[in-house]
């Protein structure tokens, strides 16, 4: 162990043990200098660890504060919101904590058990109109007027920017088409957008929970994640991150207001608007993941963050994947007035998005009632979230809690404390089922008795017995 | 300007000005600290600023050392690296050098003039078998078998891997299958092995001139490159890489040491084994573009630096964009020790490759005669070289040199120092012409009267006259 990281740690024992409370100064850099007989260099990087463990911070001319809540956690605010939301502690991305390993494990495991998905992240493709996009996709393909590397180009076909600005127009959003960026799904999108915004070594605000996706572009950009309490029907909490954004800057906030994966509220639109003012004040980028924007359950689809922001600061990230298809990664940025910056970024991280897939969705939303096919997954979708919500709260043990999903495909469950929900995926898929541990949708642990189960498959007696049968895996976890 | 920038400006005009030689060691933190009254914190960050300069290095236990060397260029050393090639002095990338702008510019260009593609990076398609490809990639999507999201995820496709280890295994080159990545072309294939194996801050050897992606990949992840010089028909001077490594940490180095774009040589497998031998002495990864591979003129094709390796230090990317279609982005990367990285760089980048190309891909080469595609492409290619060869040095102004590609599709022509390739790129561009500015292949201004030509197109009366235009309007420059 380096001496910085030793003296970190000792200092870390300190707070811990209650030699320091929360505000306390910690002595300057100078006087622990000379007390412990240390270079300067590393009493500094000791405290700039403990900053970056979330015990200390930093104050400019000022110096090194505590910074401790002891027994609040992002955790309890989430799962009881209405009650009184206390700020949580900044917390750190370390390699422990490797959400991404995690999911990818989990996501294998469904690849190579065919088990019933119920852990998946995807929709089911079974109602997508695959033949059809293969079929166009064919024909784009024989076309000898697409021009292989030309076409691919950032920003993307004109023929699917002009489709996807028509979609915003048609559902009341106004958006500039020389705005949108086509990426490799919206996995790409976050990526860029976050990188425009942010560098290594920053703060990024997230909801708690919050879809693992946000949690690795945060990772893999060495920035460091800070969860903001979010309640479970109204979602982020804009007081706290106002008070929390004016304890250290927050260099970007990462959202999803729309069916929030996992929880899947919307975010009221005063809410919405409070957001999008607080980052107007701040001139603090929001990134907004509408991924599931198409899939509302209501009669109209909910506002976007977009659509209340004058500044050019939220980045709004969109994708066909959840919609028509997840095999070929088409997805979209409206990055606002970091534009320009995210479309170099997308040339460099992988020059082009393969065009035949564009044209393909492009001359599918021209022809083929993309809208009569969303009223249909709609609709399946609602039942089947209401079927399994029931399934859930009838055989699951006493004390299980289900989110009410608005809109997507995933339904949160606070399963009894005691239930470790990575046994209970274990478990599981010991009997072919797969469920998406708590663990992936933070980086606090605070997540260990939940679970997301995906609702996309249409129901079936296979389906409900797998549900069931998680149901009583739990409980044999509680004995 | 905040102080420490200040302090730091200060500091490198004293070194600049003579004040410190190479060498010498600075004030002490706290000195400085003391002396100027500033904040221990505001003099470490000046320091560090210094060190990210390329202007100072720190060394453990001692302190501060200025690191300058005056007057050197790698510029001089490539142009004629026949002569003594000096010790050029670390180049830092900054954001006025903005090759990927330039080079985006210059793709819209050739796509928005519908211009002789003398500039384009890119093959020409013409010979490439997009009609069977994309009928192989219609029978996948109809394949009820396959499997949308799991079939994409990393490490790729199981079909298309074996195919790719197979073609090594064809050349004598054995590899482990389980070792490759595919990755979105080899743009996404070098961007991962690069965030692999260095962090933001970390300077990275690359040859003079060097392909602009390579440029890109380390703009893009805010390192440094520093260039080395290199041979036009030799390659990269490994004796100086030594020597600049022995100065000053280098965290990775890049290199296509076959059938270089843009200067088209293949380095020696004396050079090669010196290279990889080196590397294994410092530790130091080896990032080996091999995009080029399948192109050679020759009976065999040449060794890889891959193929020397027992360290799993190589980092080999490869792609099918050049042979077979760049339409799919469909790439790899063997990266030796730092797989399990890559791999998961890979699912946080895209998340998946998409199939359906992987699989046509995969059947292509299982069954439609890859071997006697690429020996046509190989004859072809180097029948077309010599041809815009002779035309270059038969029509293009006294004092033009040109490069003997030993494979690949682009010619390096030296024009007389007087003309500006911006100019004669604007000028041909205003003739539907479009040739590849030297600019972009430097981070140090070195090749501003130099230009690469694509001779992939299969020639016809109208590249000729393309060809000898360019020499007329060069001639023009120098009036």
């Amino acid at each position: 162990m380096k001496l910085y990281e030793k003296l970190a740690d000792d200092i870390e024992r300190q707070i811990r043990g209650g030699v320091f409370r929360h505000g306390d100064r910690l002595q300057s850099v100078r006087q622990t200098s000379q007390q412990r007989q240390l270079s300067v260099t590393t009493v500094l990087r000791a405290y700039l660890l403990l900053e970056s463990r979330g015990l200390v911070v930093s104050k400019p001319q000022s110096g090194y504060f505590v910074q401790l809540r002891p027994g609040s956690a992002a955790a309890d605010a989430a799962a009881d919101a209405v009650e009184a939301i206390a700020t949580p502690k900044p917390i750190a991305l370390s390699s422990s904590v490797d959400v991404s390993r995690l999911v990818l494990s989990t996501l294998r495991s469904i690849a190579a058990h065919d088990a019933v998905p119920l852990g998946s992240p995807y929709p089911d493709t079974g109602t997508f109109p695959l033949e059809k996009l293969n079929r166009y996709a064919y024909a784009a393909g024989q076309d000898p007027s697409l021009r292989p590397l030309q076409d691919g180009l950032p920003p993307g076909h004109p023929q699917l920017i002009r489709q996807i600005a028509k979609r915003y127009l048609d559902k009341g959003q106004a958006v500039d088409a020389a705005e949108i960026l086509v990426t490799m799904g919206a996995t790409e999108a976050i990526n860029l957008c976050l990188q425009a915004v942010a560098k290594p070594g920053d703060v990024i605000a997230v909801e708690s929970p919050t879809f693992y996706a946000m949690l690795h572009a945060i990772e893999r950009m060495g920035m460091r994640a800070i969860e903001i309490p979010t309640h479970p029907e109204l979602g982020l909490d804009v007081d706290a991150l106002a008070r929390i954004a004016a304890t250290q800057p927050i260099a970007a906030c990462m959202v999803m207001p729309n069916f929030h994966n996992p929880l899947g509220f919307v975010m009221p639109d005063e809410r919405k608007r409070a957001l999008v003012e607080l980052a107007a004040r701040l001139d603090m980028p929001l990134i907004e993941n509408g991924v599931y924007n198409e899939l509302y359950y209501g009669d109209a689809p909910p506002r976007t963050l977009k659509s209340y922001d004058r500044q050019g600061l939220v980045l709004h990230c969109g994708t066909f994947s959840k919609t028509l298809t997840s095999i070929y990664r088409i997805g979209w940025a409206l990055p606002g007035r970091y534009r320009d910056q995210v479309e170099k970024l997308k040339f460099l991280n992988t020059l082009t998005t393969p065009p035949l897939p564009q044209v393909a969705i492009a001359r599918f939303l021209e022809r083929d009632g993309y809208e009569a096919h969303l009223r249909r997954l709609r609709k399946a979708y609602a039942q089947q979230g209401s079927l399994m919500r029931a399934i859930v709260l009838r055989f699951f043990p006493a004390g299980t809690r289900a989110s009410t999903p608005q809109g997507g495909y995933v339904l949160w469950i606070e399963l009894p404390e005691a239930v470790d929900a990575m046994r209970l995926y274990e478990l599981a898929l010991a009997r072919g089922i797969t469920i998406g541990p708590g663990y992936m949708f933070s980086v606090s642990n605070s997540y260990r008795h939940f679970i997301r189960l995906n609702y996309s498959t249409p129901w079936s007696p296979a389906i409900e017995q797998a549900v069931i049968t998680v149901g009583k895996l739990a409980a044999d976890c509680l004995r």
